[in-house]
């Protein structure tokens, strides 16, 4: 199944346009979405649900590959900040926080929810074997064994709510639609067993104008991607992405008005800005060929937490 | 001066090869090396000085740029792993560390050295202004102000001795010379001030079946750079490197026998072996265009601290 993870998935329109334009949208918590998913109510992406919660990417490992990936994260803190993994082999419910506030008054790493199971609190999840994708499902409780163990790395969405409470709301969620993600050419470090990847970012066109606002607001979000990695035209060769109207996951991005496929040339003084982004790992276990079974969130599908972005990265993210 | 960062130094043989060769060589601890520095008695490079005491990299900057030059560092920590700064601006003696050991008993940061000047404590210093290098001199007191904040970097040499006590003597150290470092395309990723830099990579030659064990020792040493980011002919390529006789700084690399340049298809099964390097911050200096007085040391003419390798890394790194 090669193109099962770059499918974009055409269900989440409806959703996010139905939690952007309405407050008493479902899921306004952390665990009442990671609940959701759990039964299976929730199946789409997350995106805009639970608003000022932290959202993470997932991937799982045997626990043989654990030390590369810590490294991995180490040596790449952009595109793969860890903030969390499993205490122990096995464990889907007990996490080591590695996340501390930005602004420490108390330096202990920050609990990120209270009632988790990794297994489930996903909407979907991609299976891996041998580092190719092999399914789609929304459980892994079949697939889960007692030598995994589970990752959690931050998410961009942390930083899109800080965007829009500053008047630069990324397109893609005033459109209600899911953030365009393409493949770099970009090195990944190596760590250990994770070698020959390359870093997958993360797409909002913005105004050449509001680019270095841009970069001021996400700049204190250092768990969750932080600033961009590359901004402009020039900045979309330099990451060897030739297309910005084909993403590799996520849905195509729109011109503002919502006619047409965004693209150089056509939107006067618009410019695409890249993030890295938490799809990196699975990137990157593929290129690496794993052997035995991975598991990932489902690109957009997160697992949303209890913690809220204010705790982590200060008061001057606005509640909604 | 646009040439004068690049001139490669041909002062360092003699005594490398004295160090070398001979086990009372002067400067076996870090005070002894600094103090020599610090009178002008030493003004060539240090590699091979003071054998398993940790050496590094300077950067001083006006204190704006403090808070941008802390999160590149934090952004891209395999180039620019930054182990300590000045308590406070205009401090050159004050030093606040970063540096942890790798395996914490104690998890307390490591005091790096008791009796320290920045100013004049490197053998060779580069004067930059408004981006440009304009000087190279072996002191700054002249140059430094009550608005300069120093940073200290890890450096590979480091690793070089456990690799030596391995049985993998990096071939410039066995033929006395300064290691090769060359410019990259590989972006640096961009915070606050800091935007356009590229990586800076240090160049060792190893045999194809030995690549896998070179990683494996240098994997630990998280500190000064770690274990490689590329090696090969199509990963010197992947890093926009065109000729590898042609290095950016340090000494021409040779052939095994010491006739010759290294180079592709010149020597068989060996190929070129890549690790971050700590002049990647004056190259972001100097790409970023700063305004004001920042200094830096010259390449390979280090600041040798008080504290050892086997202090930070564990105890696999056998004193000589």
């Amino acid at each position: 199944m090669p193109n099962l993870l770059p499918s974009p998935n055409k269900l989440i329109t409806t959703i996010t346009k139905m939690t952007k334009t309405n407050p008493s949208a479902p899921y306004q918590t952390g665990v009442s979405t990671r609940l959701a998913a759990r039964s299976q109510t929730l199946t789409t992406q997350t995106s805009g649900l639970a608003p000022s919660h932290l959202q993470a990417n997932l991937l799982v490992l045997p626990a043989r590959y654990a030390p590369s990936f810590r490294l991995l994260c180490r040596r790449n803190p952009v595109p793969c900040p860890l903030i969390a993994q499993s205490s122990h082999p096995g464990s889907f419910s007990q996490l080591t926080s590695y996340l501390r506030p930005t602004s420490p008054s108390n330096p202990a790493p920050i609990k990120l929810a209270w009632d988790i199971d990794l297994r489930r609190d996903a909407p979907k999840y991609i299976v891996y074997r041998d580092g190719e994708p092999v399914e789609e499902v929304h459980d892994l409780e079949s697939h889960w064994g007692p030598d995994h163990v589970g990752f959690l790395i931050g998410c961009s969405y942390s930083f899109e709510e800080a965007l829009s409470n500053a008047g630069l709301p990324p397109r893609h969620t005033v459109q209600g639609r899911n953030v365009a993600m393409y493949r770099t050419t970009v090195p990944l470090l190596p760590a250990g067993v994770f070698t020959g990847g390359t870093y997958v970012v993360s797409m909002r066109p913005y105004r050449v104008e509001d680019v270095e606002r841009v970069r001021e607001i996400t700049r204190r979000y250092v768990a969750t991607h932080g600033e961009p990695i590359a901004w402009g035209w020039e900045g979309m060769r330099r990451l060897g992405i030739e297309d910005i109207g084909k993403p590799d996951w996520g849905d195509v991005p729109l011109m503002g008005d919502g006619e047409g496929v965004f693209g150089e040339g056509k939107e006067d003084g618009v410019v695409p800005v890249f993030w890295g982004c938490g799809v990196t790992p699975q990137e990157a276990v593929m290129k690496a060929g794993l052997e035995g079974v991975v598991m990932g969130h489902a690109p957009g599908h997160m697992i949303v937490l209890d913690v809220k972005d204010h705790e982590v990265f200060g008061g001057a993210v606005k509640s909604r």
